[in-house]
């Protein structure tokens, strides 16, 4: 009888409550898959006496998170404390230090110091696993590293932010505005009550970023990333790009184009025919394309107690069966550094929405400062007329440098007709 | 420096070929993921001077594949021959005999003998790997065995053959009939000289055989497996079943119900609005459903060479990585004997297309039939009159048993006003 994968889990939230759910429920068919037990040793929480809907009776208690790594016999420990900074980046390090494997769920730890731990881990001998990390429902950094390793990728794109995709989501349906689907997905608990790293594109750009290092090789450059956040979109652009035949979806964007990497989180608009187009709600969809394995498109939740706590114990199984694969998908001293595009080099199709005065001539002084960037209008729609009132006007445009149409959106802010910053998004046809 | 993980490669078709160019292509990137070079030592193919655009002669060959694992220092061998018996079987045993792992895409010899050819990878201590005989585009064997594996699966389903899918679509958009449609995919190499394996469900329900074992611990049992085709459908049921608002297609099922496993390969009834509904031409979909994860939909081109030949190489990596999962998921004395849901029992909701004379008292004797056999109906069409002649009449129940909706269409077809056998399909609200 082989020993059982003994494991120590730091943090008892909504996923380390879900991790101990399932390794007791599932016991038996786990300890068949891994070919061992998975015991829990050790937890460690902020604070011992909360009703968590689990007995942790069993277990021995942690104080100091921190130190959990240094109970004896432990092989793995699960870090589900979240933060890049502070007790959860203690927890990784000392427990890579002390030789104990990693799962964790922690992208921003990751997108911030992935490179650090990853050294760290490789030093020791140990895994650091985080599944959980990207879109807990789909198995995508497994797929990236193992299923699809054959292939040198081209790009790797997806809908990573649940949260986001619920508003947008709803946005469409109800034709109602950003700050009240907000406030609505806050009171039905699918937005934080401070939902700034979501609807700023942060977590979503956290997973992004480690999958564009597994995509192509190279070291996860968090800073290198251009974020858009989704709580400029009103419902005016929403029911204009239906009209055009989009929908509007928060993309991350990992692409190489010949020995460059272009890595963008920005809301775009996507074909509402396309797959892309048709993930709603809180489904997250992740597509990948390889030169052998050609389009393949993984679809799941993003979030949630089982889907995440689902990731996080597939990784202790792979583990526990004696996995050992490297943290970005190859050993550290073949990390590149990655050659960025710059993002105003690309060139794009746009979608412009503009808030301007009703009157005669405005039209023209727009079409002037687009013709004098080299913008070639597509189509346009001024809905209604409402002399001397604000008005929305909504352009698409043809093929255009991203340069060119951020220093011509600039240039129409500028006009005395125009009353906000006009609202400019990528087309991409998927 | 680690050793090279040395391969042969026995069958040089479409796939084998594909193998060595990515092994050729990607050698570098693969090493790197792998953590030590992928060596083509040795292959086999029936003819050694068949132009087949990449260069052999690098490789030792061998003239008969069932020799190829006796070859000192091999690793694994690769069987891409196919076929339940004769050669490929041969090369697999001796292959697993001489302590060789296995890489196929065999889906065939799998289906009807993998339980024993697993139980010989285990017991000589190696692998049995078949990533490409299920969905080469997706890395679903990879998920169900691994990245879903904290799960108890309920069910798990999908579109498991791009032929029939490929069929089914040309049907939807072109109004034309199964042989026509056939035809043309033949034409196109979408569809074999000989089309039995692919439109009589066989080939699909290899495939699904591997996946009931997986998502629920059970000994792989071909025999066990209701089969249907596709080769009864008719333009007129793709056009009913639209305006129904479904699509037709060829699904594969595995569901567990309380302690017993349902498992059926056949056409049904899809709402076209759901995700399976929009799988068009040649890809594959497959739905796995956990106690955690929830819903997961993964999607990527069944065939081809470069989707087949990218999951072949992501299990040689996989392997040289030093990965060791069980055929199955669990050790094979850890297999359950499935106890089979009779299918007869199970409740569905059912179309019907019947082909009668159309005269007075045809669906008084129809309706009769159906509220002797318990089954309700839900909607009827008969499209225009042409007393006298053979007029389709489509119908639609409410649930009903499986065995009373399949004796009810023997009563119908022994009517004198019946043509042909009706075509009786299960409808599935996924």
């Amino acid at each position: 009888m082989i020993e059982p994968f003994r494991i120590g889990i730091a943090g008892l939230g909504t996923v380390g409550v879900g991790v101990v759910k399932i390794l007791t429920k599932n016991k038996d068919i786990i300890a068949q898959r891994a070919g061992r037990e998975i015991e829990i040793v050790a937890v460690s929480a902020r604070n011992k006496d909360v009703e968590r809907g689990i007995d942790v009776s069993a277990y021995q208690w942690v104080d100091d998170a921190a130190n959990i790594s240094t109970i004896d016999g432990l092989d793995a420990v699960t870090e589900l404390i979240g933060g890049s900074k502070g007790i959860a980046a203690d927890v990784v390090r000392t427990s890579l230090g002390n030789k104990r494997h990693i799962v964790t769920a922690n992208k921003a730890l990751l997108a911030h110091h992935g490179l650090e731990l990853a050294t760290t881990a490789e030093q020791n001998g140990v895994s650091l696993m985080y599944e959980a990390a990207v879109a807990g429902g789909i198995p995508i950094i497994k797929a990236m590293r193992e299923g699809f390793a054959a292939n040198n990728f081209s790009a790797v794109y997806g809908i990573l932010n649940g949260t986001c995709n619920y508003i947008l989501t709803k946005m469409q349906h109800t034709g109602l505005g950003f700050t009240e689907v907000l406030q609505e997905a806050q009171d039905l608990g699918y937005a934080e009550a401070d939902p700034t790293f979501d609807i700023e594109g942060i977590d979503a750009a956290h997973k992004l970023c480690l999958l564009t290092s597994l995509a192509f090789g190279v070291k996860p450059d968090f800073d290198a990333l251009k974020i858009t956040g989704i709580s400029h979109i009103n419902a005016t652009d929403i029911k204009y790009a239906e009209e055009f035949g989009y929908r509007i979806k928060l993309l991350g964007i990992a692409r190489r184009i010949d020995d460059k990497v272009l890595q963008v989180m920005e809301p775009c608009l996507v074909p509402s025919s396309s797959p892309m187009g048709k993930i709603d709600d809180v489904y997250n969809a992740v597509y990948a394309h390889g030169d052998f394995v050609q389009t393949s498109l993984l679809i799941g939740k993003g979030a949630g107690e089982g889907p995440t706590a689902s990731a996080v114990v597939a990784d202790i199984i792979d583990l526990a069966r004696g996995a050992n694969t490297p943290t970005f998908g190859v050993p550290i001293d073949q990390l590149k550094d990655a050659k960025w595009i710059d993002i105003g080099e690309t060139i794009s199709r746009y979608y412009l929405r503009l808030m301007v005065t009703d009157q005669p001539g405005v039209i023209a002084s727009v079409a002037a400062i687009l013709r004098d960037n080299d913008i070639s209008i597509e189509g346009m729609v001024q809905s209604g007329r409402d002399p001397g009132q604000i008005v929305p006007v909504v352009l698409t445009s043809h093929e255009a440098r991203h340069a060119n149409v951020q220093k011509a959106a600039q240039a129409i802010e500028q006009l005395d007709v125009c009353s906000e910053k006009p609202c400019v998004m990528r087309i991409e046809e998927l």
